[in-house]
């Protein structure tokens, strides 16, 4: 091998960030049915179908009556971000927030309390959310039993979130979480955003998140 | 609200983690064509249509030939596992390695890198890499840049990784990359699993990643 000219081994790519993304964008808009959506709404059903590379994803997105502007101004007070997993957390944008996301997942507490119940630590994890909840944005990105465990405590009388992410992926729950969420808001006064179906996921969620973080800066596409 | 009976709040779902996975698999075993694969290979094909909740995307699953085999020792040796975004180092399940996964993406020296050559950060992370090359398990779930980096390393004769889970999702260059690492393999001597098409993403390419680890420690589902 030649060390000469290196260049004969550079394949043809778009490498620049900029174009990448606009053009990611550009692609989106032209694939997706974005009809009957607000602004805002557009804005985190593109980074969906975005972050799943799946443009029918779209029709599965659900949003209550003000949970981009619910959610935006959460964001904006600085509101706790809740996160179900690790991965949702890391997937939040960090140049966008102030205050670093939780998430209780391995806390020994959690472990601990989900021994002792006999039941998953994402739902474990969720007591020790108590405290930061109100005026909170919450995202399950993963596990259908904190989701489900969530509505039984807003039922219980826990405080409300200011906005619910709820996209967990999989086949058992996942779907039935989700149709829990969308057909309690209303009755429990709850706004959320959710998707669907069996597929979610990490980094579903916290894109979704992170289009409305992107909406506060006025940055749209 | 009374708080004589918090029970009457409890909603019906499965919340025992073992019937979770169990009845999961159970389904995917059912929903997914697995014809063909090897016991390893659909291991990790069961992986893949859990973190997407998609079964079909079981057809889009490339093995190299040695693939699973190379996968699986690298990680038993403890080979370095390189990974292009922090999501897909935090999907790999930490119970399962004792090394801890590689990122650069993030690195003071990766944004200097791509800032003077006008290029991802992705790609220029990749600079750093090259030490820890050889008898590596390669993770790339979010950036194509990325993937088309390291085949031209490769090419330009960098040391080869034991096995390339190569899963980066979205609409510029995501699916080229993929058919580009694909059509490469063979000629380049690199063992490969790849998704190709549009999706993929961090939680697909880690899961891929635990699959074989799971296979190490005899844990089949």
């Amino acid at each position: 091998m030649t060390s000469l000219d290196d260049s004969q081994y550079e394949r043809k790519y778009e490498n620049n960030p900029q174009a990448i993304e606009s053009d990611s964008f550009r692609q989106i808009r032209e694939l997706t049915d974005l009809s009957g959506l607000s602004q805002d709404q557009q804005q985190v059903v593109m980074r969906v179908v975005h972050s799943l590379g799946l443009p029918d994803v779209a029709e599965q997105v659900r949003f209550s009556v003000n949970a981009t502007q619910a959610g935006r101004e959460a964001l904006a007070n600085n509101g706790a971000i809740l996160c179900d997993v690790e991965m949702v957390k890391q997937g939040v944008t960090k140049r966008m927030i102030t205050r670093e996301p939780l998430c209780f997942l391995n806390d020994a507490r959690t472990a601990e309390l989900a021994k002792s119940k006999g039941e998953t630590r994402s739902m474990a994890a969720l007591s020790l959310w108590q405290q930061d909840l109100a005026g909170s944005v919450v995202l399950i990105g993963n596990a259908p039993t904190a989701l489900f465990r969530l509505l039984e405590m807003i039922e219980q009388g826990a405080p409300k979130p200011a906005l619910i992410i709820g996209m967990p992926v999989g086949f058992v729950g996942a779907a039935e979480s989700k149709d829990a969420l969308w057909q309690a808001h209303e009755t429990l006064g709850i706004e959320c955003i959710t998707l669907l179906g069996r597929m979610g996921g990490s980094a579903v969620t916290s894109a979704s998140c992170n289009a409305l973080l992107r909406c506060n800066l006025g940055e749209y596409y």
